[in-house]
């Protein structure tokens, strides 16, 4: 999953979670704190408004966030969300990601493999029934009760697998079950991109800062029976500046926070976790820098894939600071004394018992994390072995990514045709390989399970040299053939799958039983202690789910310096040097003298966010979109661990930008024609 | 410095310095611990023991240590130490890094650039002469102060530049000051080496770990006036095998050690400094990496620096993971506490000083870091710029790299014929003007200096194509040519290093005043207050300087499964998979037979030793050299702060695997008999 994370650095004024403070909170759309912002803005959204708001509201599975923007499936979001799909439909000669995309007519629209939309239909309160299953089960017999519970739950909640999708989604770590039932559209197709330059200006080095000039918006459309899908509970398009000190409204599925750890859960974070991904993900964006160096080709295959890690790695360097700042790490440690006060014997000890568990959690940690090598074809690979053999199974004894459920997307990801690279494999796998011995130490027996007596660099080009995973219709043959064709297949790349599968299965049956079983028992008595301490005035760690967070247009003091709300255009060409990452995009110098300089181009809010948030609409107090976030400033990283109103900002592409350039850069007259019908159309709120 | 550090993972027995421990400690030779010896060991060596070890002891200037074994200037030392040495005197038709290397005559020995032998040959207390210069100034005045009686003192101590080598050392972080005279041998060649897989069997994975197969061994010969040096101060050798428990000493010059350090100075490594380099590094590697596997030449060209980079990215691993360690920080912050209490008011409050110039620090480190770009060939041209520079000022005005007695090693560092891989150069040059824009943030005044317009491909790429400083004429025309020369050179090289010197020039002058002067005066302090508290137990951190540890041949308990003292040469079959890095060298193959499999192959010992001390002798009771020093184990790492009598162990390569090699793997019947003769010969101890 491809999460832009737009989190907070955990400066001396960050606020772990106790009650949230102003603005603070991930929301769902059924717990929406009207009262606490009516105290605070003398105004909240009702319920029709928060109704019509969810309808629009679009979660991709790619790992993002986006919103329907008109009555036929127009679907705004991120550039940095498609750009997987522009550069899949990319080939040497027609490098669409370089040179932007605009499709004209619905013919010309593009497939973006293995994406999907969702929007929520119903959210169901099922905690009863899950905590019910599980009764006093523990370790990983509870895992395997929670687990059946969830799948039979989703299975009845969604007959209708072709148009619909159940998750049940465990919330407070296991406080609370919801059942999310989402409408899907799993054909979904590229509609307009600019020059990736003109998203992508200032590249690594910008991202997380601000002051900040990033088209980062593009366009998709949802497809349903082969036709643009109807969607007429869209949000309203309006192209006017935003207001400095306005209410905005994010609306978006923010993937993962851990603002509900314990100490101890921070500790082997800080001490254990973020070192390893820190100096791996290093390793690996080196590599790959080198390797794009070396042919034009290699370097448009690669970009997205380097976009991506150099964003995870910025936010674990970020988390790894916040994780070391004592001031931080004590205003966590006194919220959490706050709360043992407090609550006295009442809950049990879950500390002690999540202390516990992480313990044992650690001793699992390494094993678990390199057991599977790194790769497309491989992760093909894993899935086919996997799915062969989970679907011959009782859904309610799958793993959970097998389920009825889950299955569809599973089938859509591996079967869907999209273009393989496969040096761009080779260095994936080879990396984890090598990493796998370097942390885990050569004479380990994980190591010589996945070695064997050879290197990783020549297992690696060996695997990758030899498979035909790379044909989807090869994967198909073995999705269709199931476990015996899995089972008779030669391909290098499926035997070595079938070879280390169960070393994989073993270690998380032991992750259930002494990690995931006490851990989400003693969370779930923690959530049952911070309601009984601080009321309703809780919201939960983030989940890919939907959430909703309100904020105002306003910047921050950096360092006593005061940053601007908002960039114009026209800032762009002052900070041009000519050299990438720098450089202007073809069409921004080609139209300098056709674009209102004065456009506000990037803005920033308050507004609470985190990675998976990327392409949510940023939303007026009337229900219209006035932008789509994209990232968040430096201080947001901490943000995974609390939030600070002093300095954590939401990074917004507005939407006057985007129509300036839908006129006056990369001209799209049909999409704006569209866009503008729905001013007066019937998704108006 | 290509420094191996050889030092302790802090573990939960860690013992930071107060009194020394059993076994702890690199001391000075006029100052060894002989009583303390005694009382654990039933003896210890008297004064004429120490001055004959002493007299036989050599100081790499490359960054290791090493020993005479023969009255003909033969040095032993390890194959890592001299690998940079057979790297640049191989060809891609004759690669004697990776052949191996036997001279066979004394006309075939080969030169080693930039390399230069030196032996200590007095130690004078000089602390009255330096304190006395520096008086009551403070900051940047008492470093100048300071920096123009080190100088002074060196000059006037040695006025035949050509043999000998002058350096006032700072111990104790500024308690005392040591006038160490030196007889050099500037021309250094290559006797002798194994094939490198011999050596680096096990490669990164290996390093820092033990149970060991390699054969990290060399010898070089010194030379003086075109012949081979008379050295008649020199160890005997002996190809015995070490026994269980006896007692072991190595001599040799320590690179660098921080256990002195407050816990304000090691908070700011925690934070600041290790994450930077762990990240930094990382990504180096991988870049690297990927290059190395793009061409045979690369892979060859690249070996030793990728070599020394792993080496030093693990040693930064293993140091952040020490600093996270709340039980490891708890006994220094205990430490601390305890020199606290002993030591009332008496010394004034030098924590409270060091925690201010700490602070000042941090804001001025990443800056400081990051002025001047990496590379061989950018090293030569700020070189070259300084040095016109400041051979015109009077010695005592001179920044302390350029004063007369340091210059010979300047001159001969580079003025040295050398290859020049302008692959490498551009690889290391872009990197750290990336890593710069990331650290600085791209609208950073500094970051503005380094880039101007350009990206840091670009610019890279610019210098390293256009300039000729990889001739070493050319080089030479600018030395010879000073100030003017440099001042008219166009070489773009050069343009750039006379730009960005004077803002390096100004941080250098802000740390001295903010950071150096105060840490100095209050390290000083620190000193005194710790020789009140605990007397002459205590010994300097580590300084490139001359050392003797003793302690003795012992295996240890790893969780609970001992770890033997030694391995045989056959256990190499036994690991070796064919694969890299654990395949055997070919004459391994070749000679299995002829080879005793039951030879002590590498064994461990408790002695304290770090970075530096790579290819220090191992000496026995009676003074004979039984192997050479040339890694630590895992939880040697953390010794940079403390060291572990438990669990911290040096890692030797014994004599009687290198006689074995001689003998039947690389054999060199000429050095063996050499090596035979001094068994009765002049240099018996």
């Amino acid at each position: 999953m491809i999460l832009r994370r737009l989190a907070a650095v955990a400066a001396l004024t960050v606020l772990p979670i106790s009650a949230a403070q102003a603005d603070e909170g991930m929301w769902t759309f059924d717990a929406f704190p009207a009262a606490k912002m009516r105290a605070d803005y003398g105004w909240a959204p009702d319920q029709a408004w928060l109704d019509k708001v969810r309808a629009a509201a679009v979660r991709l599975t790619g790992g993002c966030s986006a919103s329907f923007v008109s009555a036929e499936g127009l679907i705004l979001t991120n550039h940095h969300c498609v750009a997987g799909c522009a550069e899949q439909n990319s080939t040497a000669r027609n490098n669409i990601l370089k040179a932007g995309f605009v499709a004209g007519t619905r013919e010309r629209e593009l497939k973006c493999a293995g994406q999907q939309a969702e929007v929520v239909t119903s959210i169901r309160d099922v905690t009863p029934e899950v905590k019910g299953a599980v009764g006093n089960a523990a370790g990983e017999a509870a895992v395997k009760a929670r687990n059946a519970a969830k799948a039979r739950i989703e299975s009845a909640g969604c007959p209708d697998k072709t148009t619909t999708r159940c998750q049940v989604v465990t919330l407070y770590g296991g406080g609370q079950y919801k059942l999310y039932t989402y409408h899907k559209y799993s054909d979904v197709r590229l509609v307009w991109v600019p020059e990736s330059q003109a998203p992508q200006f200032g590249g690594d080095p910008d991202n997380f800062n601000f002051p900040r000039y990033s088209l980062d918006a593009s366009f998709l459309r949802a497809y349903e029976g082969g036709r643009p899908a109807a969607t007429p509970a869209h949000l309203t398009w309006t192209a006017r500046a935003p207001v400095d000190g306005e209410a905005t409204f994010v609306v978006g599925n923010p993937g993962s926070t851990q603002r509900l750890y314990t100490t101890e859960q921070l500790a082997m974070q800080r001490e254990l976790v973020a070192p390893m991904r820190v100096a791996t993900y290093s390793e690996l964006r080196g590599r790959l820098i080198n390797a794009m160096e070396s042919s034009p080709v290699k370097n448009r295959e690669g970009h997205q894939t380097l976009e991506s890690i150099e964003n995870s790695l910025k936010v674990y360097i970020g988390l790894k600071k916040a994780l070391d700042d004592p001031a931080f790490m004590g205003k966590i440690a006194a919220a959490e004394a706050d709360l043992k006060a407090k609550s006295g014997n009442r809950f049990g000890n879950p500390w002690s018992d999540i202390a516990g568990a992480t313990q044992a959690y650690r001793n699992l940690y390494l094993a678990r994390y390199f057991a599977l090598p790194r790769g497309t074809l491989f992760n093909y690979a894993i899935t086919l072995v996997r799915a062969a053999d989970e679907r011959a199974k009782p859904d309610s004894e799958r793993l959970p990514e097998y389920t009825e459920s889950a299955l569809p997307l599973v089938q859509k990801q591996v079967l869907d045709a999209r273009p393989i690279y496969p040096w761009l494999d080779r260095l994936q796998t080879e990396w984890s390989l090598s990493k796998a011995r370097e942390y885990l130490g050569a004479d380990d027996p994980e190591t010589r399970l996945l070695l064997g007596q050879e290197s990783p660099e020549g297992l690696a080009a060996r695997l990758v040299a030899g498979t035909k995973l790379a044909d989807p219709a090869y994967r198909k043959r073995l999705w269709d053939g199931g476990k015996a064709a899995v089972d008779a297949s030669t391909d290098p790349m499926i035997v070595y799958a079938r070879k280390i599968d169960a070393n994989d299965r073993a270690l998380e049956q032991k992750f259930d039983e002494l990690v995931d079983g006490p851990v989400t028992a003693a969370q779930a008595k923690l959530a049952d202690a911070r309601f009984a301490a601080y009321g309703s005035t809780i919201y939960p760690d983030a989940t890919f789910t939907l959430r909703i967070s309100y904020g105002k247009v306003q910047g921050w003091n950096e360092r006593g310096t005061p940053v601007p709300t908002r960039t114009l255009m026209g800032g762009t060409y002052e900070r041009a040097t000519g050299a990438e990452p720098f450089d202007l995009a073809p069409a921004f110098i080609a139209n300098k003298s056709k674009i209102n300089m004065a456009t506000t181009y990037d803005f920033v809010t308050t507004n609470d966010i985190i990675g998976g948030n990327s392409g949510s609409p940023v939303i007026d107090r009337e229900g219209k979109v006035i932008g789509a976030a994209f990232d968040g400033n430096i201080h947001s990283i901490g943000g995974n661990y609390g939030y600070d109103p002093v300095l954590n900002r939401t990074v917004v592409v507005s939407t006057a930008a985007v129509e300036e350039a839908l006129k006056n850069i990369y001209p799209a007259p049909g999409l704006l024609a569209e866009l503008r019908r729905q001013k007066s159309g019937v998704g108006k709120l």
